[in-house]
């Protein structure tokens, strides 16, 4: 679906300089969305803003839809090509998810693809068999997460949980960075994995009292401390 | 600046029948803006889904853009009215904490209000004055998260941590749910709740290893197991 690109009447550009140009829209478009949202940006600001005729544009694109669609697929393989694949040969599945919220959240405090993550995560523009590609391509990842926390219990490595549960409890953590975090902010990126993983990974509560004695349940009785 | 429609020239309702319809409109508004977005609702679709003409809708809302401020503002107080206030009377910084996750969860979980908790935290559409006021009404909640953790670590019932990284992963574990969660599925309220108490505050590695050996780093050495 995402070669369309490659059959256009495009000048004899290297394939290097196709990529760079492909990417080059996609970014410049996002970024539009993000700031002017989907419905109220045209086709014509997104020439404009790629210094392109909107017939030149059209060479590169379907459809603002499609364009959409590009957008979300160029977010997932960014995503697949440096989040999971790299992590896959990881055989320690707790190693595993460790080194993949580093990457996740590498990916996500990148400012030159904030967008692309922004738009991934939160426009439900698109409909039909474009919308079914893309869930289709996130569950893929939850399963993946899902599937490394079974895998790091039944190994001894965590300890009994909820694995649908914990895979969007990693992701909510992670994603939700884009929203809050500065990069020129105190936080930096390195001490952000390195609380996260510890936050989540080894919890927030003392390991030296009773569990049940400090841990008050999901509804307290009305008489507890 | 939400009082503006008790000036409008309504019918002589009862006063509960004024907050009656005007929650009915923000939240048929809320439902429209998230399926087809803020540019592409226009008044007059949302005077229909509302079974109101433009004028008759004109009777409760300002403009466009002070709807959406209404929208945001009515989640944020139903935010505020179901989740911070009720446990502001807690002593305990930790069980005000697992109060306020459990609270926070139920209010994200809502059907009837899910649509205004998206809008809420996808839609940056507002802008100057209207924007900065919903960003300081968000802090809010933040900080009061962030003074919670700082006071539990300092009554010892937390471990050192960074208290403005526990505050939005907390928020991003809570608020991711609307994403994902369906109330029809495998996985209930009550028992979400207590799932994500635990794996928040308990974390997830077993506590019988010795940390330092079971825990990767953030980058762990090229010979690590």
């Amino acid at each position: 679906m995402l070669d369309r690109m490659s059959d256009a009447a495009l000048p004899p550009d290297r394939p290097d300089d196709h990529r760079h140009r492909r990417r080059a829209i996609l970014e410049t478009a996002a970024r539009l969305i993000c700031e002017k949202g989907y419905e109220g940006t045209s086709i014509q600001d997104i020439a404009a803003a790629c210094q392109l005729t909107k017939a030149g544009l059209y060479h590169h694109i379907r459809s603002k839809e499609h364009l959409l669609l590009e957008i979300m697929n160029y977010g997932m393989d960014l995503f697949e090509d440096q989040v999971v694949t790299p992590v896959l040969p990881i055989l320690d599945p707790l190693e595993r998810l460790y080194s993949c919220m580093e990457r996740n959240l590498m990916l996500v405090t990148e400012e030159r693809s904030k967008e692309i993550t922004i738009i991934l995560h939160e426009h439900a523009t698109l409909t039909g068999e474009a919308r079914a590609q893309i869930n289709a391509r996130k569950k893929r990842y939850v399963r993946f997460l899902e599937g490394s926390f079974a895998e790091a219990v039944r190994a001894g490595r965590l300890r009994p949980l909820h694995p649908k549960v914990a895979a969007f409890a990693f992701l909510g953590m992670v994603l939700w960075i884009y929203k809050w975090f500065k990069p020129d902010g105190a936080i930096k990126e390195d001490e952000l994995v390195r609380v996260m993983q510890q936050l989540f990974f080894g919890g927030l509560e003392r390991g030296d009292a009773a569990p049940a004695a400090r841990r008050p349940r999901a509804k307290p009785p009305a008489n507890s401390p």
